[in-house]
């Protein structure tokens, strides 16, 4: 038990990071803020609202400043946010005439929502990439397995057969979905923030809407409204982040059951050993996937009680996304990060999905009785279709002594599935941009 | 204590809707699966897939058909799933040559989803007005208000003026999102759902594709794949509602803490009566999109984890949306209700504003320090604001010794506010198309 | 979809509990109100607090009032609890001399409070029946199934076999701790409330103390300084139920996997049919366990939220208890109804639980290692069974061709695991008192 | 935005707890691994299962064995749990003869659990001092302010006058209540795991109760019967971390309001200052405990989800508790640090709690209804009362006017309530053992 496995050198492999933590470390904040401020700087000098000697100092000088998460610690612990520390430190380092027209009409919350912004931004660059890696993974598997049929599963039960092709689409088609959803929600989230003490911009009217849209494209971001109490924009992050998680749990949660001893119909991954059972090959990727998909729903969970900031900005519920939006971030990438190994070294067991077909008769028992439908009724299809499954002789024999005039081998071959599945993939496939 | 205070008599009032409620009651949940069976028999006999005579004996008949929930509880304890208790009595009821190409290649599943998207469909159609409602009051009054000084509080604390306007803006602001955000959300959700047992169409094939476009078009949906374990679009409905209610929330508790007896600088809706305390006006309305807003955050929670569906078809994790949605609807209904009460009810106390910004001459250091700003260096700003804040002479007296060239009395009225905060509050309401 | 699952005709065998439904529905809640306020004024009227005379008329014509919920939802949905409502009526209808003396001292939630208490005694004492049901039948099943062995699964794989017995024991274990732990639950929760307006019981002073004692002893309750703010006894009823509800998700996941068509190892519950595949037995009832499960860790997730509560008493959280706890318990008590039904049906296949180990020789691995611990080093036994496992002529040859001096009949039979899954299913079953 | 703020640096002060995370780190994890493995070889030994110089070996050498958590980095993420990474290195460290006998019979959760179990308690020996201190502070505060007269607010409003000292004496309520079932939640929570590979201890059959048993005296927890997969002792540890953080968000959320700007009758903590506003003293510490206490919601929510493990089992169920259940004991901890400071430093001001009384003639309505209750009807001394709180002439005045008969300087008094609020604030210390 460790107080934070997600940056625990002994659980890296499994639930960490490295790769995304790096862009939510204590240097990478301290960057985004000293960037913000400078942009901030640049922008005001070249609107005239501080002089631009003034600017460029403040440019300057904090592009060289290097600066230590420690340094921040106690002034954090009084002020409850980081940049009040920030600055008195970058103060006593610049000039004073350019300090004095540092963060410039700006509040914390200005300065901390853009920083954790660019950071968002950095992350989800990083995290569209590897989507769009493991959608490509099932995709190319898709097609190299698109005739190989397997029994579906509904409710626990086989069902129909499908084929493995489609089953891989499915697979990916809420990854689909969420790749297409990106765009808007870095629009939505991806946004400045400029207010100043109390969101209206009045100490340094009435510059503020055009100091927002010059900082907002100076950053490359969106211009908006000062949005310290409308969270949508960070909400709507963490639902695209628990979607992602979400889609890649049932891809995990699938891997667990197709991966079991009595089904082995897909491995995927290495496979932990056992301390004590030298045959197992524990399906350890697949598990990280389902448990940080259930720690990405327990987090999302507080985002949404941070929604709902009182008055004009709130302390207490800001801070919640500080604490979760990381781990959120780092439980999605961390997902992926496995999820692209498993998509990668995924193996159907051709055989062991025979298997499980010839030992389920009543896995065609649906084909059985659509092909019957034309000869009686539906009921009487039914039930003969229910007889021959019972029937001593075998369902194939029981149907094509009952009714013979259907090509029973065509019918009741599960490789007939293969056309509809195909197509069903193809659907799937074609909704992707 | 109730079973269920969603549906009580007692507190529909506070946390029901009948409205919403009625959209979602067993009557129009059969009527919504009976409206399903019926288009997908039109279109299927349209197409050929089953005989026209057929497909308008179903459509006939179902169109007659008038049954009671009751009359499904049974065999719905027994299949998990109320649709085969249906098509058991609609076969009953209608000719047998009918009744055979009844349901024809469907799932239960599909039935019962597309029905569900029908019956959302409508819920939001009644949220949204009431939405637009909403926010059309908050603008009449901020457009009412946008003279009207008060304080802005940041962290529980007097801050620096804004207008009650903006405050009115910007509780409008995150509901102006989710207004926005609606269209796309409804081409996510309201799709249609055919894939027939195993979600790949084989029983049909090759009509699965051109019987969902069809029925897609018929019933006015969007087309899609087979969503049976894709769940986005649900979710993306469910985090809709939940940003929406979380928007309320942030009203109602602002309300709350304006409505304090030690405050009183907003009044709005009728406020409770005490049973011991004569002189207390409770918060009734504002507590309860409160309560639903918390609500709401539980039952969200329990849908990312549906969002998860094992295989083909889950029956676990699938009835966990026919609890939630609806509840989750039903808070947000109730919650906009509320909302629209008090936006139309709430009145300001101006006296109250004013009297708060008079008891915190601070709520004026910033737009002195500003002020100074151009007279000395920033930390002499600071200091001189700090000490003229605790001098026994008063504020504005103490600064305009010290520095007698600065205009104090126009920058220390309040009202210089108004130009920036109306700025921003047209702002926000340019963010509404 | 419906608004309310759990109190719907449709579905009510499913998500339902009528018998728990009629202790939390709205004649319930009103007797539990009145039966409160009765014994209210018989106290007082002991105590001399008020004249004996009015003590009596209340108490008389108290028993008398039949008020349908309807009467409550007008005053309820202004006053933001139903008390006010009921006070009105019932004040109406008795002498008036009577009627000054009603409700003395009291606050609103010191009715609704024990009002909730009261009912939530009767309802636990309908869970603790069924709960103790429950553990009955997998007591009795597992002394029937003591010898029957089967392959236990770790991480999804089989591992080493233990009997069916004791698995039983397994199902049973966190049923039999939460038996254990409802008698502290009872002592916390059911506790009376009485503190006035502010908490203080500063109107009736100095009677407050000794009316609440005299009133929880009336009551048969726990007496207590006012709770109005300190919900723990309610939360821990929450975590308690929780705590059942997952216990019985394990036991609804494990069956649902026991059932899937690929092992088959154990049958329970009637299954529901499929609509389109006559074949398929739907777990639906251990499905059913576990939807309840995941919608009692959303709810529970909300009481947290609502145990905080604002100064001395908070209108917006306490109402998130009258919402979510009812809900909570009628998800515990539908999940236990389908528990009772599941352990009572459920029937083992002894040939398919032999037919998995037989095809896993790997499950006898670890007692075939710590068979040959005494012949040769550990990591040489490892390296035997390692090889055993993939050698051509099966893993019990090979072993006794390589280690003859271990009696391997003996070691691999399956049934050796016997006496120590008995041993533990024992120490299980002596946890209970 | 942080990877980990808990674990930041920058943010130490405010979301972080150094002292507590030190009994979390990996080395930590690592030396509690190692404890139970050598008290495992010293019991084994002891009983005969093992050879007793083989023990001796076990436990002289894995004392003195230095291993940093880089070490166990690879094979976890292979393993998906760190015990076997570790036994590789330590075997390898050792003489074989010993080696062969470590981590006889044991699986690898028995050791990780058991671990577990050890770094909780050493936990819950932390914050249980923290909480006694917390509640020490309260108590002496609530002695020393038990003649301090404040308004009671509920709902928002204000309502009668209680003392300051009940206040302090609600605010420990619900941490004495926690306080008291601290010792119930360790003996169920604090056990020993010993189960093998499946559970059933089957492969050192029949030791695997006596090693229990003899595990547990050694490390001095509680025997049980292997709880793999019966998780309610966490659950009930979990349930009491947010408890306990219910009660400080409660006392935190409170603190917040009575140090608004408007209210200002109770300070506490330092209170950080703003970047734009030099009048403003936010208070910083009153809302990281509010944060943390919808952090602890989310987190629980998680653990509950683990609660019910598949099967034997079940590796991702359990990778949750490893999370979660650290962070929570982190939120928890960093809480009741941040409470006890405010405790420790918060300070009334009777002149604010005098004037909210002053400006709320209505605070003494209820006296006054009571005191009429003598006098005449009920309802006619409503009607008085209501008249009395609007007349021109002041509130006293118009009673005294009315009903000469009473003696109104005393019934108005607030510090009429001084009595009854001590003896209700006595009946909460009288809780505490």
């Amino acid at each position: 038990m460790l107080v934070n496995l997600t940056t625990s050198a002994t659980y890296e492999g499994l639930f960490g990071d490295p790769e995304l933590a790096a862009l939510l470390d204590g240097k990478s904040e301290i960057g985004a803020m000293l960037e913000v401020e400078r942009a901030l700087a640049r922008v005001q000098g070249r609107l005239g609202v501080i002089p631009e000697a003034a600017a460029e100092g403040i440019d300057e000088h904090l592009a060289c400043i290097d600066l230590e998460p420690e340094d921040l610690r106690q002034r954090t612990a009084a002020d409850g946010v980081p940049v009040p520390a920030l600055l008195d430190i970058v103060r006593a380092c610049i000039p004073e005439d350019a300090a004095d027209w540092l963060h410039w009409g700006a509040t914390s919350q200005d300065i901390a929502d853009t920083a954790m912004v660019l950071q968002l931004r950095a992350c989800l660059d990083l995290l569209e990439g590897r989507l769009a890696g493991v959608i490509d993974d099932l995709k190319a598997k898709s097609h190299t397995h698109e005739d190989l049929v397997m029994a579906a599963r509904t409710r626990g039960q086989v069902a129909t057969p499908i084929t493995f092709g489609l089953k891989l689409a499915r697979w990916a088609q809420p990854l689909i979905d969420a790749e297409a959803a990106l765009p808007a929600v870095r629009v939505h989230a991806l946004r400045v923030q400029f207010g100043g003490a109390a969101g209206a911009n009045t100490a340094i009217a009435p510059y503020g809407p055009s100091i927002s849209e010059t900082l907002a494209a100076e950053l490359d971001l969106a211009d908006s409204p000062p949005w310290h109490t409308a969270r949508g924009g960070i909400l709507e992050a963490a639902g695209w982040l628990a979607s992602v998680v979400a889609g890649l749990s049932k891809f995990g949660s699938d891997l667990i059951l197709l991966g079991r001893s009595e089904i082995g119909e897909v491995r995927a991954g290495d496979g932990g050993g056992s301390s004590t059972m030298p045959q197992k090959a524990n399906p350890v990727a697949a598990e990280a996937v389902f448990t940080l998909g259930r720690l990405a729903t327990s987090l999302h969970g507080g985002l949404l009680a941070a929604a709902a900031p009182a008055e004009e900005r709130d302390g207490a519920a800001w801070a919640l996304e500080w604490i979760l939006l990381p781990q959120l971030l780092l439980a999605c990438g961390a997902a992926l990060r496995h999820a692209r190994a498993l998509a990668d070294s995924l193996i159907p067991n051709p055989e062991a999905m025979r298997r499980t077909l010839d030992a389920q008769p009543g896995s065609m028992a649906e084909a059985a009785s659509f092909a019957l439908a034309r000869e009686c009724s539906r009921s009487e299809a039914k039930a003969l279709v229910r007889a021959a499954l019972s029937a001593p002789e075998g369902f194939a024999a029981a149907l094509a002594e009952k009714v013979p005039a259907v090509d029973w081998d065509s019918v009741l071959d599960p490789a007939s599935v293969v056309p509809a599945s195909h197509a069903e993939a193809e659907r799937i496939w074609a909704t992707r941009r």
